[in-house]
């Protein structure tokens, strides 16, 4: 990956902004602080230069205070279709609202189909002094992202379990390996031993934590998966998934999904084949949306607390943009939240169950 | 309803414009043009008194094609929690985010709280030049916001029946009614008498169509609704209706749903209850979203062509804010989808059902 020449190892100073956009540095703290007789092209050059060299005030509450777009980007790189049917977006984009909401702020929504027009997307957003910030979804890995919004001097942070990535604060529940193992025990516990588990994309950083701690916790009772079946998070694909599980003689007895809305989908298909949940198959979700507990029965499922996340995000962001707003602590995990969708494996005599207690 | 002095009857004209920025004729051109060398704040000043005139350029296409955001509003009006449990907004916004991501368009949303902080909030994106043009949601009984948008010169469509509605396009299918009028003879024909409806808040306009609709269609079978409810749209809301609606002796063997999402609610609560849909209960939604078909039994619904409509509200927004897009005709009305939740009235001791024929 390249970096702007004379930034790497050193903070960049506001002699260097001043320098690039031609003015002195009284014109560049100006700029920022939207005093002065700045021209408007002048202002913007200034606020350009600053952005392309990762420079910004050491005060940003005060010094951005008049350059406020009161406007925060959501960039979602996902097929359109998938973005309509999965209500994990609308929570997630509840939850920032409900914080933008009272604050006057609004959320610029992008849907890109890529990684290159995404940052192109952000170099655009930048240059054109249109968001405060912005909220990246999706962390990935090798996660070119951070350091491109780091150099762009935008505000961000980054969905995805907290850690710092590139000098872009991550916000989301930790742990999440732990209700993962919390899952398979669950399951373990009922007896079942022929578990799949449907997953994501294999690029998503989740999908590969949650696919490898899925692996382990079966492994330390001395199992293997039944199988791991990657998806687009797609309907057609989860059922496919589902149906290519459970059409062997000795089929899965229990599927953890991805998310809810896949898990929904499992349940349907598995009924629609004359299965009955949990006597027949147990189904675990991931996302805890409100869905899951509309249905009968209802869906046992991991709290990704996925408003709350999405609120804590914007919280973090709007104190990065140089909003007074305390940040959330976001202390707890996701856990398992068991409902009607799980019960115990129904006896085979293909497999013999022998049940385990939970570890 | 009050409008500025000197429009009523009257075309602006550029030379109101000019006079309320205090500038030629020829800078008004300029500042829609983008040409000549205008300050960025008499450019500015400009736009802001041609919004407020209500004027614009006999050529909208070639005139503000250099004085874009690239960025359309969605302001919508409901509870937050609404917002995160009804797919039906991401189904819209998926829609939109079709033809505005390919453009490189980005979708500001804004949540509000009530009628006036949304009013407030379309004068301040006008007077920020913040975005292009405005998709109004819920077309509400004497909607104040058509003719304030005129006013700002802000281009807009609303979603709702098509009509004009003070100078803003309406984009929506037609014939609301005769879907409902449809559900109703579905229902009569599988022998049901008992039929409720689980509706939205009185104060919506397609709340108020359909309801009617329904009340007139089973007047026209010799039959009154079992009952209407409102609802909040909220899941507690669908609940608590459909709970009132079945603890009868002589209770409702069919309700048809206000939305998709309080009809899963609806099922949920009954099967929970012990009733078989559809052989106890027939339920109706309407919107038909992505969820109806996860899940067992699939759920019989109106497909109210959401992303579709969404979609044709971005062209014909694009296409008024001077891209060069065709519109979407939707010569289409809602139409009923007959899947697996809806069946034959059970015969009940209380009231006998005696089946009319499908009208």
């Amino acid at each position: 990956m390249s970096a702007p020449i004379g930034r790497q190892g050193r903070r960049p100073t506001i002699k260097a902004v001043a320098a690039a956009a031609g003015v002195s540095t009284a014109a560049v703290s100006q700029a920022f602080h939207g005093k002065g007789r700045l021209s408007e092209p002048t202002r913007q050059r200034i606020l350009d230069a600053a952005g392309e060299l990762g420079w910004s005030p050491s005060a940003p509450a005060a010094a951005l205070r008049n350059a406020r777009t009161r406007t925060l980007a959501l960039v979602v790189r996902r097929p359109t279709d998938v973005l309509g049917a999965d209500p994990h977006f609308s929570e997630l984009i509840t939850g920032i609202e409900g914080e933008l909401a009272p604050r006057g702020y609004g959320l610029l929504l992008h849907l890109v189909a890529g990684a290159q027009e995404e940052n192109a997307l952000y170099r655009q957003l930048t240059a054109e002094g249109r968001v405060d910030g912005a909220v990246l979804t999706d962390a990935r890995t090798n996660d070119p992202r951070p350091a491109l919004l780091a150099r762009l001097g935008l505000p961000a942070v980054l969905l995805g379990p907290p850690d710092r990535a590139g000098g872009v604060p991550s916000v989301g529940l930790g742990h999440q390996g732990a209700a993962v193992e919390e899952v398979v025990r669950h399951l373990l516990g009922l007896g079942h031993r022929r578990i799949a588990y449907v997953a994501g994309p294999a690029d998503l950083q989740h999908t590969r934590l949650r696919g490898g701690v899925f692996e382990t916790a079966l492994k330390a009772a001395g199992l293997r998966p039944y199988a791991v079946l990657h998806t687009d998070f797609t309907e057609v694909s989860a059922v496919a998934a589902t149906r290519a599980l459970l059409e062997a003689p000795d089929r899965a007895t229990a599927i953890v999904y991805a998310n809810d809305s896949m898990a929904v989908c499992g349940i349907g298909a598995a009924q629609r084949d004359g299965l009955r949940v949990p006597d027949d198959l147990s189904v675990v979700g991931y996302d805890n949306l409100p869905l899951g507990r509309w249905l009968h029965p209802r869906l046992t499922t991991v709290d990704q607390q996925v408003q709350r996340v999405g609120a804590a995000a914007a919280r973090l962001l709007l104190a990065r943009c140089g909003e007074d707003v305390e940040e959330t602590v976001l202390d707890d995990r996701p856990r398992l939240v068991v409902r009607e969708s799980t019960g115990p494996a129904p006896a085979s005599p293909v497999s013999p169950v022998s049940p385990v207690s939970p570890g």
